[in-house]
């Protein structure tokens, strides 16, 4: 009998005909004779309310106490599943994090998982239980509640999935997959059948926002199948996985495009030791991830300097780096938040020459600028202006030919 | 340092404005140099939205599942008012019933406490924390949520001040005490300033809702002292305690009333052994209280036997006795729904006669005709017609001469 571990977003539980339908999908994994856990978030905009709540009573409402407010979303729609599904004649049991062995760090609102017991999970399997279990939560030592921050339920389902050597861990959400590129952009973009745990994490972390980078890298860690899929349509999906790499096939895996972006550029930057360091190393004290750096040639020991943040962290960005210019001696800092990323993404681009010029060449047939350029192993990723980002997806999409392969 | 418990009921922490105004009074009592204990309701009616929730994805909501569900409203109102309390910069901390120790049977729904391990909330409160307790629920033996069905959160209240040895119990609620009679009937009613605990247990039995039974009784095992007064004023209240009997004061204490009654009368009853069982044994087995049971005296060995319900209860309970009716060879039976209770309360009564004489003479000149009369030691219930309530009432308060004594 395998064991299957299976995740559901809020939008997935929205309400009480969707949470019956979930069930009906539960059902079936059950009936095709697998073991079935089930990971699910707090129903549609539930944890919205929930801080909107904490915001009547508090201007700043302590982690601590927040954690216990929003853990008590999950823990609603998991109990609503397992009705859901008693209802439908299954025999079905929900559980909070901490009785579900989620045991985390004390860091509260972004709390990482330290390790899972799974007795209490086991046991309810043994009984022929389908296991409903709250997600994005877990406990401390003290047995006090915490909630894992973003992209928390998947990890939660990955978690279990790895502590219990599940088969599977599906994510249903609701989009139907991982797209070669942004459907809103490109129409034509094909879903991708397979992508491989490096080129998921590129995309992810780059702007497809299918899954959170954290649950993907844990997956690939311990190698668990991860299937990205839609709850409400039968569609496929995605599977993210080792890569297939007997097969052949397009190098290239997808474009991912971000606009979450802003530029600072700081002119006239004295060019001697210490001087990236007295700019970063506030930023990073202050929480603030810095991508993109990119210092020019120096001309009589000045130079520029230019890096990216996100977009959200621009003017908190700013209100730093002012202050340190005058001490290093710097002329002046430049603020542009109308830009975006495009990035395309394959590991089969490592060792093979070619696909940057490739994507510079089409980027100026289109006419694009490209203010910076960054890369990784199995990605190359340019900075243009944001109101080029669907020309340049379009354009990246034709000359790579994704629609041949997804 | 004096420890204090103090309770909120659901409309005092209906909204955020309400539990702000919760923790000023919370923070209050920990200014006065006490050391705070909290426990409190969920907001508003959270219970019966959630109850509605459960009944959108099932026909029938497991007893396990909906008492997790439940347990949620209290969770969320103990966080929110520790977070209001931090907010006044007070040191506050939110615990469920689980963490708070409370320790239950497994009788999902209404569960019976079994003991209070207090070793976190001793910890919490020697940090000089305000402890925010989540009411109405506890944990089993295997760490599953219970509920503690009605009453509930008064009980988890009386059962922590009995644990940590307190020197009072608060109950703050949307009304301002314990009244002679039912304000509404009787406008000039005055609201007591003490009542003993076996007195306020016949009121509660007897139709004042202040408090439910099970809290009074348990606070009554151990002696602690219950305030009961209003959130919303600072009005006085009523202390529930050990009688003060060395203070000349009124024998009647109040007057209650009760229009959750049905009376059904078997007759033609065989008076022979066994014909009393035959009918009130499947009652029970449906878990129905029969309440005042009257068999007038046998005519040719026969009798009329007539016995009252709760008006809920009703159709049920003629559901299982008509078949009885047949076969102990009764001629039929008769239901009348339109009958209330009254009854006047009071320790002074015992050993002192000419109450029960009073109370007949008094609804007689009204011109309300008794059906049914049911005494304890400290209680006269009489049964009347429904559309009398008022009437009687408000004689009986007159004659009783209850506005001096409150």
């Amino acid at each position: 009998m395998a064991l299957i571990v299976q995740k559901y977003g809020g939008s997935s539980v929205a309400d009480g005909e969707l949470i019956k339908s979930v069930a009906r999908r539960v059902a079936k994994a059950k009936d095709e004779g697998n073991q079935v856990i089930v990971v699910v978030s707090a129903m549609g905009d539930t944890t919205d309310e929930l801080i909107k709540l904490a915001h009547q009573v508090s201007e700043q409402p302590g982690e601590r106490e927040l954690d216990v407010l929003l853990s008590t979303g999950e823990v609603i729609s998991s109990t609503l599943l397992a009705m859901a599904l008693e209802n439908l004649g299954y025999e079905a049991v929900s559980l909070s994090g901490a009785q579900a062995g989620i045991q985390t760090d004390s860091s509260y609102s972004r709390a990482r998982i330290r390790r899972v017991d799974p007795k209490r999970v086991v046991n309810e399997l043994n009984k022929g239980n389908i296991v409903i279990i709250a997600g994005f939560q877990g406990v401390t030592a003290d047995m006090d509640v915490t909630t894992l921050g973003r992209g928390g339920s998947d990890t939660t389902a990955v978690a279990l999935a790895v502590a219990l050597n599940a088969r599977m861990c599906q994510i249903y959400t609701d989009v139907e997959g991982v797209y070669a590129a942004d459907p809103r952009l490109v129409p034509e973009a094909g879903k991708l059948k397979e992508v491989g745990y490096e080129e998921m994490l590129e995309l992810a972390s780059y702007g497809v926002k299918v899954m959170h980078p954290r649950a993907v890298e844990l997956a690939e860690l311990y190698n668990i199948p991860i299937l990205v899929a839609s709850s409400f349509s039968d569609s496929p999906g995605t599977i993210i996985c080792k890569e297939a790499s007997m097969e052949v096939r397009n190098k290239v895996r997808g474009i991912a495009h971000d606009t979450n972006v802003a530029k600072i550029t700081v002119v006239g930057v004295p060019d001697h030791p210490g001087i990236a360091a007295a700019i970063f190393e506030p930023l990073t004290r202050a929480s603030i991830s810095v991508d993109t750096i990119v210092q020019n040639a120096s001309v009589e020991n000045i130079t520029d300097l230019t890096f990216t943040v996100a977009r959200d962290d621009l003017v908190k960005a700013m209100s730093i780096v002012e202050p340190v210019i005058k001490s290093i001696g710097a002329k002046r800092c430049v603020a542009d938040s109308t830009l975006a990323k495009v990035s395309i993404v394959g590991t089969g681009m490592q060792n093979t020459p070619g696909y940057a010029a490739k994507m510079f060449r089409t980027l100026f047939k289109e006419g694009i600028n490209i203010q910076l350029i960054t890369t990784s192993e199995i990605r190359i990723t340019c900075i243009i202006s944001e109101d080029r980002v669907k020309d340049a997806t379009q354009a990246l999409h034709r000359a790579f030919e994704l629609e041949k392969f997804a």
